[in-house]
């Protein structure tokens, strides 16, 4: 550094030419721009962007009449409708952090989310009433509770102090709101899953949710004014930051309140629907849609997917239908997705099973991500670009969570050595291509040898008869762990155990084949994950 | 705020979720993900991204070696070739910061902005030679000057220490560049045009060229790989922050030494151009290429054009060609364009005459900005969105520069109120769109009457003869000033000045109409921009 620097001098940050980074700017701007392009559809409801706008600040104001503000927590219990959405906005338009819950949890992870979050409002969809009244009676501290009564909601009934149009309605549409003091202040919280101990609150800021809302636009191509189907929960790290995404094009948010096949071609097909997102879970479901519930696409629907590489099959049949599938990989920590299997143009004119091999890898960084490694676990030495040397993968860069609320030691640990942790395994190819091969926790070693299970799962799903295939580790006194395989077979098909065991030994290294077979459906997450927690103590169940 | 917030606690920045944003990573990552596209196109020359970014490294590297570091200042003399372009990464991945000069500057200019950047390195095209080397005459402290001995020059020798390509082979391809530590580091300097007094010299930083870059993208909806022609100069605001919006998508940047019209056509129809950028004078240019230099477009071509409303006339010709015409404003201060006239779909069935009229407003906000408004140029208080009520246009947000360099007056001024002053002077539409009526300095002040000469130009222009018009103040004894009109007329059309006054007066108020006409090729910029100082000097000359 030069001893005398003049680009330092009488240059500071002043309100003209430094105001902290936020994704909610993107609102008032899709507001005032495009005041009468239709914002958010949900069954006949329509709703423009100035409408929108003026509803967020209402709940915005209303929040603010209850002492709601900055450092304060509102939970959402909802699932894909216009409140959870007016939520993303609203709440920390107030300088709240939202909390959305996961309407698949038991009210015992619900009701810890809620203490340890310190919910001081919480938006209750009414078909969820159930749940949220019995997570609220062991609570020390009841949060004041506004029922969302949606026309779509089935059972349930109201438990809160009044509901959210009422509440809506007490808010002012032109409140003035707050703008974030500080581009780190935080705007959500997300409870991981949490397979195994509590779940940990991963707090998202305003700088990151405003980066990974643009990058998602930048990376993945989407431009214009995008339709968006919301296949993907927005309690799921707030929808892939998708809320401010699509907010920021000024296209279209079309609500879902369930996710089901007849619905997703209808909603298509009736609002031009550009672009979804979902686990892999959700590309079964479109696939599986029966010919009467299905309707001819407006035009190529681009998908993009994590959580698991889509199999080829899937692939060719959903691109067969005019659906355009990226695969993207990430984690809560990292806002949703971070990488994505960038396309060449060149490996169009590859076979099916060539380009599935491709499109299976997670790929590369995200624009707005700067840094991704695959590296050895303790020395984050990274690992030689060869496709074959397991190592962790780690992200670094400014869509990384701020850290685990109120848990300074996991957030140490997720941070060591300066780069976040991700907990997943994988190798790098010599392209730069990351693609996963385990999480940490699911590796088996079996004779002091690393199993990939993600490798054994890829030779089960090969098998003719094979629908689903989960591989953990089962304890072996011998051995340490081998290979344990869940298998659902498809309709119809028939299988034993010797025959899976056989083919596998066909494609595998010995050590790697299954020494059990377990016929079953798979256990998944709401969110579509198979539940290897669930497996493992199965397998576990099983003895030495 | 709470009086404890939990958000605030054990969550602080640390080098995993924190890194300065720079645009530099931008080339990082086209290089990692897509090392053989070709980056650069220059005639006959292909560069990969691969290569390119191995090109940059190594400047950086042979920068490093001659001493130069954080804060130094690096110039650069040359048109739209690669060297130019390389300079916009591999300047700033050593610290140093970027002073593109503008090609079309005498040598007093050029030396003026050398002495007072204090450049430490001045990288100068052989074209321009004979300027540089009498600008360098002048200088107490003469920097190390490198040759670019492009193969397209004409004329002009070295007058350097050594040529471009062999700086380049003493700098390392690997070099371990420089991240800026701040974000709020220089990036570039680029000086204005200083039509009275000294140039000032505009300090961009990482974080506004990070954030304008992407600005460029998702405003203007530039997706996929665009295949971007180079005929706005990279010297005027750092090519409006194009060298690094392209980059970041891993497009292709084809360069274009001089913007000749058959040029254009067969840079477009050989690579594929997708997108552009320039002044009017360019769309002139595209237009009037006689036919047998045109080619066929392959596909429509995107062409963003600032600096004065685009005609019509103009508007319904390039269209009719092929062209897409997107109208943005800014200035020097700010990175180039941060309004953009975004474009309604509704607005494409109106008659060629209405949506010019509506094309020909400046706008609204880049995303990427946060706020624009106009208002009392005293005050600050916004005036009233009804399309007639003249103010000032005041920009606040990411996009604004740190200031001007070594000038805390200028640049204490400029940000006053807490808001960046443009200085030119526009109305606010009902529908929040901003319309330019004039610079402050342009305006005629007629008996107490303010004056548009951007409205009695806009009249000027719709007279069948007159192919260009520009009108200033001329001093008057009664009225103080009256509107004096400079006119080009088309070729082989006849017009009298009494014929022109005679025109206006059907149209305008008659305080409004020029009381002098004066027939003569209108003086421009290097961008293109009417010199209205040398006009306003002509007008003084003719007496009060």
């Amino acid at each position: 550094m030069s001893s005398r620097n003049p680009y330092d001098a009488d240059l500071a940050k002043n309100p003209a030419n430094y105001v902290p980074l936020s994704p909610l700017g993107f609102l008032e701007r899709a507001a005032s721009v495009h005041p009468d392009r239709v914002g958010v559809i949900h069954g006949d409801r329509r709703i423009t962007w100035a409408e929108s706008y003026r509803r967020c600040r209402r709940l915005a104001s209303a929040l603010a009449r209850h002492g709601v503000g900055p450092g304060d927590t509102v939970a959402v219990m909802a699932p894909n409708i216009p409140a959870a959405f007016e939520a993303t906005f609203g709440v920390p338009m107030v300088g709240a952090v939202l909390c959305a819950l996961n309407i698949r949890l038991d009210a015992e992870a619900i009701a810890f989310m809620l203490e340890h979050g310190e919910a001081k409002v919480l938006l209750c969809d009414r078909e969820f009433s159930p749940v949220i009244a019995k997570a609220l009676a062991g609570l020390a501290r009841r949060p004041l509770v506004i029922d969302i009564d949606d026309g779509e909601a089935q059972g349930g009934g109201p438990i809160g102090t009044m509901e959210y149009e009422d509440f809506l309605a007490l808010g002012d549409p032109d409140y003035v709101w707050r703008w974030p003091e500080d581009e780190w202040e935080a705007i959500a919280l997300n409870y991981t899953s949490g397979t195994t101990g509590n779940p940990k609150g991963v707090v998202y800021h305003h700088r990151g949710a405003y980066l990974n809302a643009i990058g998602n636009a930048v990376t993945c191509g989407i431009a214009g004014h995008p339709v968006y189907l919301w296949t993907l929960p927005m309690f799921h790290c707030n929808g892939w930051c998708f809320p401010w995404t699509i907010t920021a094009l000024a296209g279209t948010h079309v609500c879902l309140r369930r996710v089901e096949g007849r619905a997703m071609f209808a909603a298509i097909a009736e609002h031009g629907v550009t672009h979804m997102c979902g686990a892999p879970i959700v590309m079964g479901l479109l696939i599986n849609t029966p010919e009467a519930d299905r309707r001819p696409l407006p035009h190529p629907v681009n998908f993009l997917t994590a959580a698991a590489p889509p199999p080829a099959a899937v692939i060719e049949r959903l691109e067969r239908q005019g659906f355009r599938i990226t695969h993207v990989y990430g984690l809560t920590e990292v806002y949703g997705p971070v990488t994505v299997c960038a396309w060449h143009e060149e490996w169009d004119a590859l076979p099916i099973e060539e380009r599935a091999r491709l499109k299976a890898r997670q790929g590369v960084r995200y624009l707005t991500e700067e840094a991704v490694m695959v590296a050895d676990p303790l020395s984050l030495e990274p690992v030689p670009k060869d496709g074959a040397t397991l190592g962790e993968v780690f992200f670094r860069g400014n869509v990384v969570m701020k850290g685990y609320l109120k848990n300074p030691a996991a957030t140490a640990e997720a941070f060591a050595g300066g780069w976040f942790h991700t907990g997943d395994l994988g190798v790098w190819h010599p392209d730069g291509y990351l693609e996963l091969r385990d999480r940490s926790k699911d590796i088996i070693i079996s004779g002091g040898e690393n199993i990939s299970t993600i490798e054994v799962e890829g030779v089960l799903y090969q098998h003719p008869a094979v629908a689903e295939a989960a591989v953990v580790a089962r304890p072996d006194e011998k051995w340490g762990e081998t290979p344990c395989a869940f298998i659902g077979l498809k309709d119809g098909a028939n299988a034993t155990a010797e025959e899976i065991m056989a083919f596998a030994r066909t494609r595998l290294a010995h050590y790697k084949c299954p020494r059990t077979v377990v016929f079953t459906p798979l256990p998944k997450t709401s969110t579509g994950k198979v539940q290897k927690y669930v497996l493992r103590e199965m397998a576990r169940r099983l003895g030495a």
